[in-house]
C-alpha cells in the first residue's frame, strides 16, 4: 500500500524538527560547558548533527526516505527520484519542522538566568569576522559546496544499485558528521537550507543577511552530485 | 515457543541495571577527571547512556524488546503493544534494576578517599540553581517532554511496519546519546522515571523532592508520541 | 569444511595482539598530549579498546569466535561452547598475542626522546595510591567483576539464540567501551588476564603484584554470566 | 553486468579526495581550536579519517571495492584480488584524487585572515624532532607497517570466505580510526602512500623529504598481511 503524500509531509517536518533541535540543541547548551563536566566541542557537535541525521534515518527512512534537507531534495528532483508536487511539499515541510525546533530551542534558553542571544544566536550559520575561526566569504562557498557535493554522492551512492540499504542511513549520517568535522569553524556547517532557516529567522540581523548562501551553495552542491551521478549510472 | 514472563522481567531487570550502572558510574567515576587523562565530559557521559541501550538492545531486545524505562513501557501499553499485566510487572523490574545499580555505584565509590556523595549524588537528575547550568523549572519540563517524544517517535518508527529491526537497537540507543548531548546541562537528563529512581534514593535531598518532573514529563512525551504514531499507522 | 584448531588459535593471537597494541597503544602514545591537538582522554582509551574488539569480532569472529580474552574463553567452557583442549589452545595463543603486542608498544616508546617506563608502564593495570584516581582493592575487585558478568551477559545475549549475529560484535565491542567508561579511573580497565598480562611484564614491580586481581576478578564475573545465562535459556 | 574500469577509477579517485579533503580537513581545519568550542583533537582527527574510510566503502564498494589506498591495491594485487591494469589504474586514480584534495583544503585554508602554512602544511605527515611528540624514524617505520598490516589482516578478514560483507565497511573504518589513535602523535599516522602525497606536494620541504617512508613502509606491512592471510585461506 501506497504511504499518503501527508504522512510523508508529516515525517520530513518532524525528521527536520529533530534535526534542529538535537544538532542546534547541543552546540548551544552543550558545546561549552557552563559548570561542570567538559563540553561537547566542535567533535560534539559534529556527532549530534550527524547521529541526528543517521536516526531519523532509521526511523522514518522507510516513509519519506528522510531527505530533511531541500538540498537533498531538489537533488533528488533533478535525479528524477521524486516529483515535483512531492519536492514542494517536502521543503515546506522542512522549512516549518526547523522553525518549530528552534522555537523549542528558543522556549528552553529563556529559561537559563543571563542567557542573551547574541549575533548568529541559537546555532546559526554564518562566516567573516567574529563568526568561527574567520574565513572569508569564498572559504564559505567552496566549503558549503564541495562538501554538498560529497554528501550527495555518498546518497546517492549507498542508496543506489551498487549500495546496501541497510547501512546506508549510519553512512549518510556520519558524512555530515565528517562534514561538520571541516566546516564547524568555517561557517558552522550548513549544507542544509532547512537548518540555516529556523535559526536565522529567530536571530535576526546578520544570520539572517548572510541566509543566502547556505541556501545557493549547497543547492549548486546537491545538484552537481545528480548530474555527476547521473552518467556514472548510466555508462 | 513463548518466552516466559520471568524471563522478560529478569532481563528488564538486569539492562536497567546495567543502564544506571554504565551511565551514571560513567558520569560519576569519569566525568570529570580526578588524576590522569582528560575525564568524558557531556560527550562521553552522552555516549554512556546511549551505548547502554543500543548494547542492551541487542542483548535482550530478543527476550523483553528492552524497554529499561517506564515511560517507554506505559507508551507502549498505550500503543497496544503490552498488556497490563506485563507493563507492571516491567516497571518493577526496571525500579528493581536502577535500584541495584545505584548499590553497586554506591558500593564502588565508597572505595575512593576523601569521597562525598553532595547532594544530586550517583548521578541524580534535577535543575535550577545548583544543577548543571543553571535552567529554571520550565526549561527543565519542556526538555524531558518533548525529548522523550522525539525518543519513542524514533522507537516507533525504528521498529514499526516501516522500519528495519537489525538497526533499530543503533538508532534507539544513539538517539537517547543525542538526548542526553542536549540536556545534560539543564536535567543531567533522564526521559527515564527508573533512572531518576535508583540513584535519588541514595542521594535523598533534592534529587528526591525534584523527582516528580521525571516520572510525569517522560511519560507525557511518551503518551503523545504512541498517539501520534497510531495516527500515522492507521493512515 | 571445519576450520583447522591452528587457524583459530593464529586468530586469537593477532586479535590478542591487535587489541593490546591498540588499546594500550592509544592509551600511552595519545591518551594525553604531548604536543599539538589535545590527547584523546579517558573517553577515547575507552572507545580504542572496545573499537579493537569490534573490528576483530568481524575480522576473526567467523574463525574462532574472536574471544581474545581468557575470561571469555573460560566462560565460554563452563557454558559448554567449548572443549577444554581448545580452551587451553586459545588461551596460550592470547597470552601470547598480548605479549607481543606489548613487546611492539615497547620497541616504539623507546624511539621517544626522553620517555621514562614509570610504575604501571605500557598501559598496566593496577589499582590504589598512585593509580588512577586512587580506589581502594574492594572497588577494583567490585568493579572487575561485575563489569566482566555485564560484559559475557551481552556477549551471551547477542551471540544466542534470541540474538542477531550480525549486529553482535559491535554490541560486544561497545560494551566494552563503556565497560572503560566507567573502570579506567578505578583499575584502568581489565576484565581480561591476557591485555593486563602483556603489559605487566614488560612493567615489573607494581603491575605484576596486582596481576592478580585481574586473574581472578573477570574470571568470576565470566563464570557467573555463564551460570545465569544457562539458567535462562533453559527456561 | 560488469562495471567498466573507467567508472572504477572514477570512484576511487573521488573516495581518496573525501579522504583527504575530510581527513586532513578536520585536523587542519578543527584540529585545534582558533575560537569558539573545543578542538577535536587526537580522537577527532582519529574518528575523521577513519569515518571517512567508513562512509566510502559503503558510497563506492559496490563499484570499486573502495581501495582509496595503493598500499591496499597493492596488498590486493599480491593477493590475486585485482589485475596489474586495474592496480596502476587505480593508483593513479588514487593519487589524482588526493591531490585535488589537498588543492581543494589549500584553497579554503588561502580564506583564513593570517594563516601561515608551516612545515608539513595541510596535515603533512612526517616525524622526528619538530613533528607530534618526536618519535624517531625506527618508531615511524615499525608503527607504520605493523599498523598496516593490521588494517588489511581485518580487510581481509572482514570481506573473505568467513567476513560478513555488510558490516565490513564498519570494521575497516574504524580500524583505520585505531591506526590514528595510536599513530598520530608518531607520524601523523599515512599507512596509504596516496594521503601523504597530496598534502606532501603543497607542503614541500620536510613533508616532500619524508615521504619515502609513507611509501615503503604502508607497503611492506599490506604485503605481508596478504601472504599471511593466503597462508590461512589455504589450510
Amino acid at each position: 500500500m501506497e504511504i499518503k503524500s501527508s504522512t510523508k509531509y508529516f515525517a520530513e517536518l518532524v525528521g527536520t524538527f529533530a534535526l534542529v533541535l538535537f544538532g542546534c540543541g547541543a552546540a548551544v547548551v552543550s558545546g561549552v560547558s557552563l559548570t561542570g563536566p567538559a563540553g561537547i566541542g566542535i567533535l560534539g557537535i559534529a556527532f549530534a548533527f550527524g547521529l541526528a541525521v543517521l536516526v531519523m534515518c532509521y526511523a522514518i527512512g522507510g516513509i519519506s526516505g528522510c531527505h530533511i534537507n531541500p538540498a537533498i531534495t531538489i537533488a533528488m528532483l533533478v535525479a528524477g527520484k521524486i516529483n515535483g508536487k512531492d519536492a514542494a511539499g517536502y521543503i515546506i515541510s522542512q522549512l516549518i519542522g526547523a522553525v518549530i525546533g528552534a522555537a523549542v530551542l528558543y522556549c528552553i534558553q529563556k529559561g537559563l538566568t543571563g542567557w542573551i542571544p547574541g549575533e548568529w544566536a541559537l546555532g546559526s550559520n554564518g562566516w567573516g569576522e567574529g563568526y568561527g575561526a574567520g574565513y572569508n566569504t569564498s572559504s564559505a562557498f567552496i566549503a558549503e559546496a564541495v562538501l554538498t557535493f560529497l554528501f550527495l554522492f555518498v546518497i546517492f551512492g549507498s542508496t543506489g544499485k551498487w549500495g546496501n540499504g541497510a547501512m546506508a542511513g549510519m553512512a549518510i549520517g556520519l558524512t555530515l558528521t565528517l562534514i561538520h568535522m571541516v566546516a564547524i569553524p568555517i561557517t558552522g556547517t550548513s549544507v542544509n537550507p532547512a537548518r540555516s532557516f529556523g535559526p536565522a529567522l529567530f536571530a535576526g540581523g546578520k544570520a539572517m543577511s548572510q541566509l543566502w548562501l547556505f541556501v545557493v551553495a549547497p543547492i549548486v552542491g546537491g545538484i552537481a552530485a545528480a548530474l555527476v551521478w547521473r552518467v556514472l549510472e548510466k555508462k
